[in-house]
């Protein structure tokens, strides 16, 4: 399988799985068993990813970490805001 | 700054960040605002990012995702069995 496709997989797999925990976390307002840490240095992490991907030139990895930072800064939002 | 150092930090606060939510499920034993399906599918997908670290002979990639992939089977162990 060409890697570019195995990359497009994980990056759909891990862009989206955020998107179950931002549905939940958006109607139950429930966000006390969320680490804030978590999604504290995951922000920061993904941003750093980004970053990384850019210099590889490996669009699988620029197009997961966009979607993938907006998410994150999505839960770690309603995480300060909800407690 | 050389790309694979911002990779190795990128590395190192994605996977790191899942330390913080993994000790406090430990801990609380408190899941319930913890999406299943997050962590379900993120898994697959960290597997399929390590294949694709593989692929491209990226030791940020690889590094960071054997490590993410023990944290997150964690945490989704104590989700399943915490519900």
């Amino acid at each position: 399988m060409n890697p570019e496709w195995i990359g497009y997989i994980a990056a759909t797999l891990t862009s989206a799985s955020f998107i179950p925990q931002a549905v939940m976390t958006i109607r139950t307002r429930d966000t006390r068993s969320i680490s804030r840490g978590m999604y504290v240095i995951y922000t920061v992490g993904i941003a750093f990813w980004l970053v990384y991907g850019i210099a590889l030139d490996s669009w699988p990895m620029i197009y997961a970490n966009v979607v993938t930072l907006g998410l994150a800064i999505t839960i770690l939002v309603l995480k300060l805001r909800y407690g």
